[in-house]
């Protein structure tokens, strides 16, 4: 009795793990992918260290960790999968149990038949919608195709000037991918007032623009893209955006993927308003016999209960694994995503998971946000570098909403967001973050590590004992609207506050943290204190001293000079990064 | 109306963490902290630090992340807590509420009343009892005194050669401190058969030995010290040990810690068989107006249920929070620790949670655990390091015991446990591993991440389809027992095989595994096959066509080629190490 004839549409990512995986429990299944490209089973996150050149060659991508590239024929003689590229799926027919095929090479079609089918069509990017967005120095680099094309204008010196549209994850990596080491002149264009719009919290995002802008890119962000030209020259293009026109040799559009259900939709499967295909928790659409996973789907976000699109390579994968178990008999599940990314922007890494506290608030929850910095081992040891973590809770239950982060040791930093990512599913609370048992030594942790420290910090804010105030309030109360009322006082050593009383004159005023007692007199009454330190917890200790005497019109700047400085709303060298508090 | 007076016995970790917390809570409170030394509130966890020279100066142990020297007065001015230094506590009286304490300077007794009191008494160093155990030149580096007169005799070029006698977490890193930098020739000397006895598999622990001896440290096993003699020339010492004599300038005792609950027995408090002080989770003693933690307590395991002494820098630091909410009228619990630790061996990071293998047997678990090699990144990055990372479950309900690992890169190991440890206390089970949702993006992460393929290797594992063989028994099976009825099956390239086929001749076969199934008639069928490849995963895939085929006397040998050369088993140049394999 032959096995059970299994097709796959979609060779990329889940496609090969599913097929591989069944393989593997059922040597007797027949497995067929088909994909209508002719490169199958890539790292298609490897793409913007493909165009940078920090990986030379693109079949670095297509292989495997022992260098064998995964061509068909290497599905075919490893893994025993009959892979069909140059093949595009047609249509599906439920009733007959067939998919409609035809060869992109010689233009036959053909009906190939299944017992259980799998969906990995993954997504497309979205196109630039604006006059001259279809021209072809216009790309997406969503593929193999389309990144080979950039990076060869790139070589033969085609590029002095680039233009990304959209700071999103793809744009940033972009971004760094063309200036960095080709030193292209790079500019991105972004229609929110942020980087990483949706996913990233607007403190942490201006950080993420400092660094970018203090590597050479270009960031202009809340302006639009209204078209590209042609310059009069021939040569090149001019993009023209609501702030200005700007020249580029090369255009990228990064404006995000849609689901790919088209073949989901002609078959009749249930498809979701967003666009993306509905599974349950086996990976089963609505049709039982017809799996399907990877960028094509919807699943739940184990934070909010609600569905999302969540494209990642890496669930891809996962997913993958869950259908291949499932096809083979067994019993696994997908049950949702705690939404967990990283990226790597020039020297720094930024990292997340869980909702931040935007979302969190659109949401319904009653959240508010601890932001602690910190150093990513015992501030006694010699070297080590500062982490910035913002924390999202909810109020009523003390459930950990979301963390995200930014740091230039970028495994240390992506080390805690997983360690506080892996607590998600469980409704973890404050308590238990408090009481995270991270393995400490002091090379590679704080004896109460930032993540402790986070979750001390939200509790002491959620307690009432810690008033705290974001950067974007310090920029309007303090930095902008520049009245008598409100005073900085800076509870430093007279040499780190220096500076800024230089600066700031009357409106900034030094009493150490270790004096404010005895110096109390001179606190005045009639003011609303900032309190700032270089990180948050001085001055938190300062808030503490400064309620039981009575003063209570104060607000602790969270993150202290170190967020100030790292934001860019002050510019002003007091060595703060240098010398951060631990809680 | 006056604050509550609370007295704190011990200005080490837990006590200043306690006495701060209590302060910023209730700013009334009358603080008084006691400690016989004159130093105070100093990280005793970087101790080796300072002694290999990272750390030039002793103070920076004792000072804050600002640079402040955490002295008396720094308490008193920083912090309104009232440090009594260099005065010892002699007895409780439960009843009158008082301490009886005596001025080490003046000799002058005297009695302080508390209305709360916390044991923060922490460890002591166990003693070499043997004869010359009492030696001067016999060190324990457990406080700064001796940390900093051991440094001076080095800095004075007293010492050329050293014996650390027992290899756990403080001899490791001994041994590094004084070799690394000092260039003293060190030897270490273990009662066990590996270093990091009781806290680290045997496999893992044959590769910290083996970094260890690299690095010019002599690793002795199994041999006890039998006594220290002055050498015949009047300089030095001669260690006598089982396994012959040694000279040494200096002897560092690394023998373990016992908590130091004199003071709680003698004032009749609960105190567990193993002589640490008992406490609820509250971290009340026996009489509720006392609080215990550190070193001194017994612990809940979260993962055996079970009290464990599990002294650690970071849990003093948690639980004196703890201790300090409570103290201020709060309800804050400590519920108990996951056994998370990390190591830094010269260029090798250890890291650990939960139990491993042998501990869950001997704790009656049906325990197996999965042993996996990947890298730290996407295999497709540029730059990336190879994780040793080992797994325990239960069999019958799937859950995680624990998991260990080493690595180079140590910021991307801890994440990694740590991500696990988070997992822990909800006794997580292989499925949620499986799905742990880490922050992939290529520079810190494989899309399926070294996590996850410890979960799927031990799910395979559980249900049979993959069949593996350890390290130990590799050595016992093949090596040692040179028997011609087993046979190694080298499932990867021939270039990677033929130094092993030139070495082992007939007992060691290359069939890649990409042509294992057209050349499955030469596989023989009458020997035990032992697969192996890079790191496992190949091997895996040869398995299962092997099962398919009716050949089942086989075994894969977990964490392949690279882990067999890691551990020193065999050392032959096939660049396993390379090219491992992703799951």
């Amino acid at each position: 009795m032959p096995g059970k004839r299994v097709v796959i549409i979609g060779a990329v990512a889940l496609g090969p793990k599913a097929a591989c995986r069944l393989k593997r429990l059922q040597q007797d299944a027949e497995v067929t992918m088909i994909d209508q490209d002719e490169f199958i089973s890539y790292g298609g996150c490897g793409i913007p260290y493909f165009v940078s050149g920090d990986i030379s060659d693109v079949r670095e991508l297509m292989s495997t960790s022992y260098h064998m590239v995964r061509t068909p024929g290497f599905f075919e003689d490893a893994k025993g999968v009959t892979v069909r590229n140059m093949t595009r799926a047609l249509s599906i027919d439920r009733k007959a149990k067939t998919v409609r095929v035809q060869d992109l090479r010689s233009g036959a079609e053909e009906d190939i038949p299944y017992d259980k089918l799998v969906l990995a069509t993954g997504s497309r990017p979205n196109r630039l919608h604006v006059p001259g967005g279809d021209l072809p120095e216009v790309a997406c680099v969503a593929d193999l195709h389309s990144a080979a094309a950039v990076k060869d204008r790139i070589s033969r010196g085609e590029v002095d000037k680039a233009v990304i549209v959209g700071a999103g994850a793809i744009g940033c990596e972009m971004a760094e991918a063309l200036s960095d080491l080709w030193g292209i002149e790079t500019t991105v264009v972004e229609i929110a007032d942020q980087v990483l719009p949706g996913i990233l919290d607007a403190n942490l995002a201006r950080m993420v623009r400092k660094h970018m802008e203090e590597k050479g890119v270009a960031v202009r962000l809340s302006e639009t893209v209204r078209g590209i030209e042609r310059r009069g020259d021939g040569e090149g293009l001019k993009v023209l955006t609501s702030g200005g026109d700007l020249e580029a040799d090369l255009v990228i559009a990064s404006i995000g993927v849609r689901p790919n259900a088209d073949l989901a939709v002609q078959a009749g499967l249930t498809v979701s308003p967003r666009g993306a295909v509905v599974v349950n928790r086996r990976l089963q659409t609505s049709d039982p016999d017809i799996y399907a996973g990877g960028d094509c789907i919807e699943v739940t976000h184990l934070v909010t209960g609600k569905s999302v699109v969540f494209p990642q390579g890496s669930l891809a994968n996962r997913q993958g694994r869950v259908i291949g178990t499932n096809l083979a008999g067994g019993h696994a599940t997908f049950n949702g995503v705690v939404g967990s990314f990283s990226i790597k922007v020039f020297d720094m890494a930024v990292a997340s998971t869980g909702i931040h506290l935007k979302t969190a608030l659109s949401e319904g929850f009653d959240a508010v946000h601890a932001f602690v910095v910190q150093a990513d081992r015992a501030h006694f040891y010699p070297t080590q570098d500062l982490m910035y973590l913002q924390l999202t809770v909810d109020r009523k239950t003390r459930r950990i909403l979301g963390a995200q982060g930014i740091g230039h040791n970028g495994d240390a930093l992506v080390g805690r967001i997983d360690s506080i990512a892996a607590m998600l599913p469980y409704r973890a609370t404050l308590d238990d973050l408090s009481n995270l048992e991270v393995a400490y030594s002091p090379p590679y942790a704080s004896a109460l590590d930032i993540v402790n420290a986070a979750g001390n910090t939200a509790e002491n804010i959620l307690d009432g004992y810690n008033r705290t105030m974001d950067l974007d309030a310090f920029e309007k109360c303090f930095l902008e609207n520049r009245t008598d009322d409100v005073l900085c006082l800076d509870v430093r050593g007279p040499a780190n506050a220096a500076p800024f009383v230089e600066r700031f004159g009357e409106r900034w005023m030094n009493i150490p943290q270790e004096t404010l007692k005895k110096r109390i007199g001179e606190v005045p009454r009639d003011k609303r204190l900032l309190v700032v330190c270089n990180s948050g917890v001085r001055s938190y200790e300062a808030l503490r001293c400064l309620d039981a005497e009575g003063v209570r019109n104060t607000a602790n700047v969270q993150g202290g000079m170190a967020a100030v400085k790292k934001s860019g709303l002050l510019d002003v060298d007091d060595e703060s990064e240098k010398q951060p508090e631990q809680s």
